[in-house]
């Protein structure tokens, strides 16, 4: 029998629950408001029992704990949205649907989805919206020793025209997301970035950022591709702009051999590419098990 | 019978060819002079038939090729030392000793050695010399994509009291490289780092940069324990500032239990932890064959 696989794309405004089948095609999908944890939880295991799956992958949003041996782990750690700090979310639905479920970031999950829709093996995922999160894969593998990625939070130099603005990161002021991220736009401009002309500077100041991140990551992890995604890459010019800082600030340092296929936006839109990865990533247990 | 294993560290100012045991100790050693690529090569060739081992592994400086497949597989690629671009240090001490020979950066090398030695499977390795070299391993895995990591060009934000220093990096001027090697302490005081006062406040804008470097990693990669070794770490108050930036910078952001046992300089002095590195990559390729 053709089996079915589960994604739940936990979101801090949605969780979106989905089914695919074999080819990762979506037989059905359903957004559930981020309310309470309670209330939550229970619509995604309403929907999964309403829609049964044989395994499950959850890309949720963070920070998460990762680490199967840790009591913690299925928990989201110190987030600063209410009620929803050092609650598990897999204990509850894995009791529920006693199927096999497989944990990660949003972000791990569209990296994964990613790799799969390039065919490629090794790769670096960004996105850039109300925070900055990234994933990378080696070898098919995520990277994340004692954790998950926290890229969104590395030190990068100074835009000439940005000294005066100090970051919008409540933790590290001028981080790459105190620095790039969607809020950083509305705080120099009193506009938020759907808003903003398109001739303004700060756009040239965000992709020197984030052209800097690109940088930093290919040189600490070297892989084949980066993919760009989240609110702010929907302004189309952004991705070229990105690439012209990038060639500029490496100095071909380390050979790109087409920067066109380097450094990419994602293959589906509205991040499909999660629940691509989720099914994936639940496929796996399965295969492993 | 006993097996012997070789290491070669090949630097730009000596080649240290060594013979290990199986409990990793030197047996014998001997350091060759850098001199032209032919009369070094052959050095090294001689030492190992003079002195047999069942395998081999050389930590070179780089860049290097180290994609099997490649056709430069085994090559020094562009290299400022004169006379060692493009030349391959694999190929002929493979003829002439017809054993398995496994190929990495020197601090690759560093890395591994030190992974053992600190009995752990993650680790980010810097080392800050006349250049600035990093390494990491995740689950015993080298860390590099599509080539190896390049860790010493990452960019990093400026010191305040240090915004009119451009930086040496030939390359990217202000990379970390730029700002935090060896020789960027001599541009900004006409000193060697070793003549250098220990209360100049070059020392503190070094730190905070080194600082910078460990903690970008730290988010993308997310090591057990990051070493950092080279000739400015022979300033032992260096790690002491490094770890104080650091702490400073991070703000918390994620959990690092205790700084003292997670920022460390080498076990062993004088870059031995290369040579046990190389004696460790070595046996592998006996266990792989
Ligand atoms: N078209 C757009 N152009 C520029 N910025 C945008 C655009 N759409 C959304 N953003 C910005 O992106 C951020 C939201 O990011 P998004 O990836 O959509 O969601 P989230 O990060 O909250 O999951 C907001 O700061 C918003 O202003
Ligand atoms: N004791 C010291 N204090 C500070 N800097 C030092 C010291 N020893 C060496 N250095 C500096 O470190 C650099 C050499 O680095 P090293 O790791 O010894 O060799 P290399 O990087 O060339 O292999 C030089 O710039 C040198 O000035
Ligand atoms: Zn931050
Ligand atoms: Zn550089």
């Amino acid at each position: 029998m053709m089996k079915r696989y589960g994604s739940v794309e936990a979101g801090g405004t949605k969780f979106i629950c989905a089914v695919g089948n074999e080819n990762n095609e979506i037989i059905i999908s359903e957004a559930i408001p981020t309310t309470t944890y309670e209330e939550t939880i229970k619509k995604v295991i309403v929907f999964f029992e309403k829609n049964r799956v044989d395994a499950l992958a959850i890309g949720s949003f963070g920070p998460v704990d990762l680490d199967i041996s840790s009591e913690q782990y299925g928990c989201i750690l110190n987030t600063p949205k209410q009620g929803w700090t050092n609650v598990n979310i897999v204990l509850p639905i894995q009791k529920a649907l006693n199927i096999p479920i497989f944990f990660t970031t949003d972000v791990n999950s569209s990296a994964y989805g990613e790799m799969h829709l390039n065919g490629c093996n090794n790769l670096v995922y960004y996105t850039i919206g109300t925070g900055i999160g990234g994933s990378a894969i080696q070898n098919g593998v995520f990277i994340g020793g004692i954790g998950h990625p926290e890229m969104g939070h590395q030190l990068i130099k100074k835009h000439p025209l940005d000294v005066n603005f100090n970051g919008v990161c409540p933790l590290h002021g001028d981080c790459l997301e105190g620095l790039a991220s969607g809020p950083s736009i509305e705080a120099r401009t009193g506009k938020k970035g759907q808003e903003l002309e398109i001739n303004s500077t700060v756009w040239d100041i965000q992709a020197y950022y984030i052209a800097q991140a690109i940088l930093n990551t290919t040189l600490v992890i070297r892989p084949e591709l980066v993919i760009v995604g989240g609110g702010v890459m929907s302004q189309h010019h952004m991705l070229d702009r990105i690439k012209m800082h990038f060639k500029k600030l490496l100095n071909n340092y380390v050979t790109i051999e087409d920067i066109d296929k380097y450094i990419k936006t994602p293959s589906v839109e509205n991040n499909g590419s999660a629940t691509i990865g989720n099914f994936l990533l639940a496929k796996n247990l399965l295969i492993k098990n």
